[in-house]
């Protein structure tokens, strides 16, 4: 049978990169490609002894349907936890527990967005966000990004130019995939700028909490008076993905429609896991946990950015980030990361080119490298892998491009 | 801040209904109004050993990022169940994991439907199914339905009439709202007419295996030759709903599609969940299980069927489902079940009314009793009530409608 596909999902194909990262799984590879956090610091035991403990004393209600909002005793830890993690002040009713945060990024499609209607993202932004997205079929509208986050100014000329997006979707910190940390003052800024022409905010902030370094900045949500920002987050980095438990907190007359939306889509997020994350918060030390996964990730990073500068010293361009899981890198200009990807392949060791970041393409010469998913001896060992495929497609390239990549 | 929504979710609105049911929740109520296995039924202490077991034998995969497709484990499961109880012979990799059977009813509106694309259905049709293809803004077109399923000549008149749907969906056993289960020869009927005008066919299935008497008819999908059939199922009933794990299956190319669709929605379902299925359909005998639920089940139909007869005699019209959770009644023409579930709450029975689950509205007679919910005393105790509520509906009505009510 041929099948009459919607038009969107028409346009839904795998994409190359993903087909040759899949290729490459079966293999001993050493990969960069997912921002997973640690194996190492999974808290296995832990969650054991509250998973028991929930079905001990909670079983029917685990196993039992559930409402939409998510479970009162999750929702009341969370809140506490931003209050006290975040300074973010919003009660337990102000949250909806999603299925992993990608689930609220699909949720603001359905919601804000009608074919055509323009989203105000930066430039590069996660690859995943794009593609829940993508679904309501909204005109991507990129806006410059610069190491202190997006250069509002930039957003000023495209409102004054363009029509008022439905959203602007921004990830302040430690950026996916640049790694990036939004300063204060281009949180107000945008905030500003936001408020003035009444647009929502979507933050969304998976790793605001695994800082190795520096201060941390004020979410924008934590400085927003206006009811603007719907922000978004997720236990996939600080406990773990496994059990897709996000939420999301926002103005009540926005919030409901989340929650109806989210009805449709899987009637409620896994009631075992949303009572499993509730008591692993109430029986264990989180923080503890967190100060780990903090630890580890600081020891990856440092072994990528080490091993980056022996093997390539300045022919790669790279800003190590003060946390989270990502590294991102520019190649000389005229390289291409797909071509790096496929030489790199031959020695085992994969990541996803940066242009898929790119809500409109380009950038070839970009790439993005987790440095959360392998201990430091892989890390320097794929670096090396990774170094003599550079070389190999530089030594391939012709003398002109040799020349720009080695300038 | 007014925010501007899509238009879609401009007309998301919780319904009276469903604040009726919340309102009543606060309460003391026995409610008629879900499709909850019996609490008494649910596995908690068989669930319990084997989620330790994945735990300890399992734990940094259970709680890692997995594949959209689902784990591995639980796909050859599920196939080997499907073989042996469904008579559907379909390999593992053709099987997706969806975050409960819901899932894949928004993952067909996005593969399938553009806005204003015609979906075919029963009438009356699953309220949820409607809902979650309401996203994608079809036109549904109701098609009659009688006590063998949906009337197939009905169907080809609308063909000739109308534009050709995207897909018809039905549930062919003990469906939801009506209970009703269609013949064979109807079956084949839909799979003749949906193959000669290359229609796929969703077929959700979640109550199949909830069966108290008589035989089981084919699935759709086991008599399809040509790839038309996408079906659904769910372990919501058979085992419990709060994990929200189900699946469903698709010729290659059409799963393909739901793939990549569900990679935007939610990554995966969560990898504990599956792995806690499939460990427990490894350690324990599912069957016995679903014996009990069956039996269970069948108790509690028994006890609403008589106290029905009983308390209302032949001034309501119900037939018993052979299997399943629902029981379709229709009150006397012009009695409103609206009108009857607000004298309801005053006695603190609920049941939803049977006008929302039609496509397009109408039948304001009809409502439907979910007997799985409550013990059989409860239910007799509901039912009593419920007649309470009908009697003084029908009293507080006009001389003309107490004629029709008591004709």
């Amino acid at each position: 049978m041929v099948a009459r596909f919607s038009r969107r999902a028409g346009e839904l194909r795998a994409s190359e990169v993903r087909e040759l990262l899949k290729m490459a799984a079966r293999r001993d590879i050493i990969s960069f490609g997912a921002g997973r956090p640690p194996d190492e610091c999974l808290p296995i035991a832990e969650l054991s002894v509250a998973v028991t403990r929930v079905l001990a004393e909670h079983g029917v209600e685990a196993l039992q349907y559930s409402t939409t909002e998510g479970c009162e005793t999750l929702r009341t830890a969370i809140a506490a936890r931003m209050r006290d993690r975040l300074g973010i002040n919003v009660p337990a009713s102000s949250l909806l527990v999603t299925t992993g945060s990608q689930q609220g990024l699909d949720l603001t499609g359905h919601v804000f967005v009608d074919e055509g209607d323009a989203v105000f993202c930066e430039s590069p932004t996660y690859l995943a966000a794009l593609n829940a997205l993508r679904r309501s079929q909204p005109r991507f509208i990129e806006v410059p990004s610069d190491e202190d986050g997006m250069i509002v100014s930039e957003l000023e000329t495209r409102l004054a130019a363009a029509e008022r997006p439905k959203v602007i979707y921004v990830i302040p910190d430690f950026q996916n995939p640049s790694g990036r940390t939004w300063s204060l003052a281009r949180r107000l800024e945008l905030l500003d700028v936001a408020s003035r022409w009444s647009i929502p905010i979507v933050e969304d902030s998976p790793y605001a909490e695994l800082r190795f370094e520096g201060e941390s900045v004020p979410s924008i949500k934590a400085l927003d008076r206006s009811g603007l920002v719907i922000f978004m987050s997720t236990f996939s980095k600080i406990l773990c993905p496994g059990l897709r438990v996000g939420w999301l907190t926002a103005e009540e007359s926005i919030l409901r429609k989340y929650i109806l939306a989210k009805q449709g889509c899987d009637l409620h997020t896994s009631t075992l896991d949303q009572l499993l994350v509730a008591t692993y918060l109430s029986l264990f030390d989180i923080q503890r946990h967190i100060e780990e996964v903090r630890h580890e990730c600081r020891r990856r990073r440092d072994a990528m950015v080490g091993a980056l500068r022996r093997e390539l010293g300045d022919a790669v361009a790279c800003r190590p980030p003060h946390g989270g899981l990502f590294l991102w890198v520019e190649l000389p200009a005229g390289m291409s990361a797909r071509e790096l990807l496929r030489a790199a392949l031959r020695h085992d060791v994969a990541f996803p080119p940066g242009d898929a970041f790119f809500a409109n393409g380009g950038h070839a010469n970009t790439l993005r490298l987790a440095f959360s998913d392998s201990p430091p001896d892989r890390i320097e060992e794929g670096v090396r892998r990774l170094a003599e495929a550079f070389r190999e497609v530089r030594d391939a390239a012709g003398p002109e491009a040799q020349l720009a990549a080695t300038a």
